[in-house]
């Protein structure tokens, strides 16, 4: 299981996207800036800075422009914005964003209820986008929610998803992500989508995007890992929801994800003392209780005093 | 990865000891007996009900032999009793209990910190108990904690390990418990562990017991799967934890296990609409919120209906 996975993973950050839009809270500009700088030094693969949505769809995220204006953009770092819709595209290219994130959901009934438009209607968008886009030199990052699971219409068929990948392909899209947006992935299922994407596609950046919604974040990485997959999306402490899923618990962590492949013997270039120090300010931004755990317990290298009960038990030569 | 995983998973419940021992108030021992004989009709494999150690040391399970004689004991399950000595024994042996649990650290400092006694002594111990309950029909389980890590000493060796099982071996233990007490195993590593248990003793009955301290639990038992494991504890509502383990969050949680081995398509044999019920019930007996997600967020099977919006959107005609 463990003899021929991927040695090098690359990490995507999507707290100040997935994690912000959803907080109770406005997080004011210039704190979402100073995080994005503070992450972008520690060596992760893209960080998904936020989503050019509109302003009332989601007020947390109304500063989109003002972010991606202000953070530095001088590490190797890719900066990706999340884009909805056409004007959204535009005010990237304004910006001169150089990856985007377009989504859609696997379900008609999800997508009506994230996008407001059928299937059909996300992928002539899509199509429109990467022609506005041509020669410009950005990349689309195609998504595809609930792959894994709908909470209105349960688990899609493997067809219907390859169907979908075909499609974005067609439209121009560079690279994939599949998105388990309210955490019903199996690692079993996990594992045969994946060995399926990269089978029919062994050249398409793939990118899986858990949440850890029913415990099963880690275990579904580890399946994906097991098929290959070596770029994964997360957010730091665990931030992050979905209005859909009622009583989500957010994404997979970032430093619990880093903590594990780190462990594992495998490649992030992550920095992850630098992960948990933000990881402990973000607690602070938000002011509430974070699910990530090595935070709490602290990485598993990092071993504890003797307690002086048994020293003295050591120095009374009962060892 | 999951061609050759085993199809029958035996869930053994350790809310009654190891979680209860820790909580800040005593439970009754009404609700114990309640609880355990709710538990016993839902399809584990074992319980174990309480440990025989000292009420001074662990004064929530100051009614252990209480407890034990008055559940009802008419179902398939195993009902153990933890035992940290030849008194506490005697108490099992006059009890009729079926089946008890030796624990000993692999660690010599998390051994004199957890039970006061060099491996050494515990080890001789261990000899005395077998043969005090020899012919008696009494089941021995060994259980080795600190198998994957040390808070004070970092990770033993696989040969430290396998030493220590033939000790167990030599001494006459029936079944063995590979325990990661403090939450600090990593998969590769349980899967290489695991693997060479079973190389050198195919026979043995081997349980695997995790924590979720750093959010590995369920990844962990995936590997350990891959490596033909097929027997694991874990808390009901995850509740549990290791006063030497300052942070951790407890054991892996009994439903979130359950629903992750049925959603892959494993036979467990257990109600899991009933462990979600008892869990519930839990909460409301220590008081306080429990780490289980399945229970907050509905095993993923269950689809929700859909929302008016999205209903009135398909009715218009946009799909």
């Amino acid at each position: 299981m463990f003899t021929e996975l991927p040695q090098r993973i690359r990490v995507n950050e999507v707290v100040t996207r997935d994690g912000f839009q959803s907080e109770p809270e406005f997080v004011p500009t210039t704190t979402k800036v100073e995080l994005i700088n503070a992450l972008a030094g520690l060596g992760l693969n893209k960080i998904e800075v936020t989503s050019f949505v509109s302003p009332r769809a989601v007020p947390n995220l109304r500063d989109a422009a003002e972010v991606f204006a202000a953070i530095t953009r001088d590490t190797p770092t890719r900066y990706v914005a999340l884009v909805p819709n056409q004007q959204g595209c535009a005010r990237a290219l304004e910006l001169g964003v150089e990856e985007i994130n377009l989504v859609m959901s696997v379900s008609e009934s999800h997508n009506l209820a994230n996008m407001r438009m059928t299937c059909e209607q996300s992928l002539q968008q899509f199509g429109q986008i990467a022609d506005m886009t041509a020669g410009t030199g950005m990349r689309l990052n195609g998504s595809l929610a609930t792959s894994f699971g709908c909470p209105f219409e349960g688990q899609p068929t493997q067809e219907r998803i390859l169907g979908l990948v075909d499609a974005y392909l067609e439209r121009g899209l560079h690279s994939l992500t599949l998105a388990d947006t309210t955490g019903m992935a199996a690692p079993n299922q996990v594992q045969s989508l994946c060995q399926a994407v990269r089978a029919r596609w062994p050249e398409l950046e793939l990118t899986l995007h858990f949440h850890n919604t029913r415990g099963l974040g880690l275990a579904n990485v580890l399946a994906a890992l097991a098929a290959g997959v070596d770029q994964f999306d997360a957010s730091l402490g665990g931030l992050g929801g979905c209005p859909f899923a009622p009583g989500a618990t957010g994404n997979i962590c970032t430093e619990d994800l880093v903590h594990m492949l780190t462990e594992m013997g495998l490649q992030t270039g992550v920095d992850l003392d630098g992960l948990l120090l933000q990881s402990e300010r973000l607690a602070g931004i938000v002011n509430h209780d974070l699910p990530g755990q090595v935070r709490k317990a602290g990485p598993r290298r990092q071993t504890r005093p003797l307690p002086h009960s048994v020293k003295q038990l050591m120095q009374d030569g009962r060892t």
